[in-house]
């Protein structure tokens, strides 16, 4: 644990078949006018949508909606969200669906009150949310898994006409007031969605764990975070409504990314940039975008990271690593990655997600270089990787 | 992550070299009446006196001091720290030392605007603080590690007139605001206490980790902190002054007591109440009683939670399950941890903390019988375990 750090964490969580109940506790904490966000509509199918209704009016709020938010929120929707949220007056934003509504309802919430233009400010500059700028409170109410919007400040914005699409980590007070986790909420997501959130999660723990040389508290946590994902992963692949798997699964992606494990010690982030400059190109599922990049880009910085991949195999995958070389047993870490992989059903190359000769190079120019993990990559690194994915 | 639980964390943590920073950012948030709470003086020896009072000062707060705060704090002095916050005025109570400082001001917090006799209330008939009682917000520079309380709503005191030692596990509202977390400023404590603080570490995971047959996140989360503070420890035993090792063990500690690895779990805690018994007779230290009483106990139930004591030597010690009965390995699991308590110097029986023939009737009769572990033990069964320990 070296370097100095704060830890804080503002979010308060309800978890479990009632966390609903949780919203009754919170909701009387805010004013009458709520902005209710979603996406496609399938919580109107499954039932959420009713159920959520209910708690608003048994609490008396004036419900306003904003629904249609896409998998990869858009700058043009966030537009027309922050226009939604001044002409209702709202004083509280509820986010109901997966890390896109939340991202996207944070992007709202700093945007109401923001007297410039909110793309070129928080994702382009990166700038902080002004002292002076009110916020409005958002909470959520989480139907997928994966990306740990729901106890973070993290908020990714894509904008298709400049081919970007740029996350942002804001500050504890824009992380949600506080969410609901119920685990069969998730249970009717697609199983292609479902996957792609595990390996989401996956991946949000390898950036933080492949960086740094120094002994570290962090690196425990992420080793058990990661082997108790691969182990429901497996559960819940051949079950989906298996309780304990997916609310193992709730609970794992929500402290892989609530800023714990990355406490004392640096991260990558690499895979989520090459994943991103993806997404941004074809409008790719995030988490099939990670997946399809991650094993070039591991083969690829083993070597300049290889202490930490022999650790990983042994101490994650189980390997022995007895009369073996660091290589074959960083190896055979990555082969058994690879293999549990494949047996969940993830996306393994880029050909699928749609990258092809006529796009390779947009997603080239769209990945952002980070200086965290064990090598800092150039432009012709960028493109072999993203060749060994194809 | 069986049931359904809530999860709130509101304590700050300003971690590192610098952490006394923080004190300067928060203090101006409170009144200007600082109660200053201490033990026995070792933090004028050390500086770390000198160093907050500087920051007092800085911060323009009039000091009162209540120092003396013993091991095992008392009713006694409770209700003299009670008297002392009442007649200053205190605004803020900010505890300098380790467990026991922090829980006296957290029982002196809650007691201050108590209309009944708090000893009776919160210690013997477990109730909540009442809804109109002010409580005096509490802060927590941390100079010993292992007790957790700086992140967490727990009070432990000591009537050694009743003969009891007894712990109650307050909400949020009870957490310190903030804790100041230097690693360095653990360095001077004598070997005897700082190892008894890493027993008292590992004596927190494994209360919540045995319990339950039930898959759960929380128990990996458990594994990695045991691996971590395993490693750890070995290296500051032989030297103190590792800034890492401390500054792993002394995170370890925070996240091993802070609600984390209980939530969506049941819970033990028998080897607290065992320890605490002997506390209560012997006023011996905390985490010793707690090494004492361990190997006999864990021996004593391990035939009740098999399963558990075979994941636990597999997962924690890296002992090899091929061609052996759970027994063995199970078995092989506690001889490593028994080898490792002895390696870092724990006391391993009851006779060196002074329990004998004349007060061991006294121990067995103070001990509680908590539900959640493998076994609820009969008076026979306490009366087994003490005698093995001795």
């Amino acid at each position: 644990m070296l370097g100095n750090f704060s830890y804080c964490n503002p979010t308060k969580l309800y978890f479990g078949k009632d966390a609903l109940n949780g919203l009754k506790e919170e909701l009387p904490k805010y004013g009458k006018n709520v902005l209710l966000v979603y996406g496609g509509g399938s919580i109107k199918n499954n039932g959420i949508y009713d159920k959520v209704m209910a708690v608003l009016s048994e609490c008396g709020k004036t419900v306003y909606e904003d629904a249609g938010v896409m998998p990869n929120p858009t700058v043009d929707k966030l537009k027309e969200g922050v226009q939604r949220a001044r002409d209702c007056n709202a004083d509280f934003i509820l986010a109901v669906g997966g890390g896109s509504v939340c991202d996207y309802s944070k992007a709202v919430s700093i945007s109401v009150n923001c007297k410039e233009d909110p793309w070129e400010k928080y994702y382009i500059r990166f700038e902080d949310v002004d002292p002076d700028c009110k916020i409005i409170p958002v909470g959520c109410v989480l139907t997928m898994v994966g990306t740990g919007s729901e106890m973070n400040g993290g908020s990714v914005i894509t904008n298709h006409k400049q081919k970007l699409k740029i996350g942002h980590v804001f500050g504890e007070n824009v992380f949600p007031k506080f969410s609901i986790l119920n685990p069969e909420f998730t249970y009717t997501l697609p199983k292609y969605q479902m996957v792609a959130g595990f390996y989401d999660i996956m991946s949000h723990i390898l950036e933080q764990y492949f960086s740094g040389e120094d002994d570290n508290t962090s690196d425990y946590l992420s080793e058990g975070l990661l082997r108790s994902l691969i182990h429901s992963s497996e559960i819940a692949v051949k079950n989906p409504t298996d309780y304990e798997a997916r609310s193992n699964i709730m609970w794992t992606a929500t402290w892989a990314l609530n800023t714990l494990i990355a406490k004392g010690k640096t991260t990558d982030w690499e895979v989520h940039m090459l994943g991103q400059a993806v997404g941004a190109v074809t409008d790719a599922t995030h988490g099939m975008t990670l997946a399809a990049v991650s094993m070039a880009y591991y083969k690829f910085i083993m070597p300049y990271g290889l202490k930490k991949f022999v650790r990983y195999a042994v101490n994650v995958w189980g390997v022995n690593p007895v009369g073996k070389t660091d290589e074959t047993v960083a190896e055979e870490g990555l082969a058994a990655m690879e293999a549990w992989m494949r047996r969940i059903g993830l996306v393994m190359n880029l050909t699928d997600l749609g990258v092809n000769e006529g796009n390779f190079e947009d997603v080239v120019k769209a990945t952002l270089v980070m200086e965290g993990g064990y090598k800092v990559l150039t432009q012709d690194d960028i493109r072999a990787i993203l060749k060994a994915s194809l």
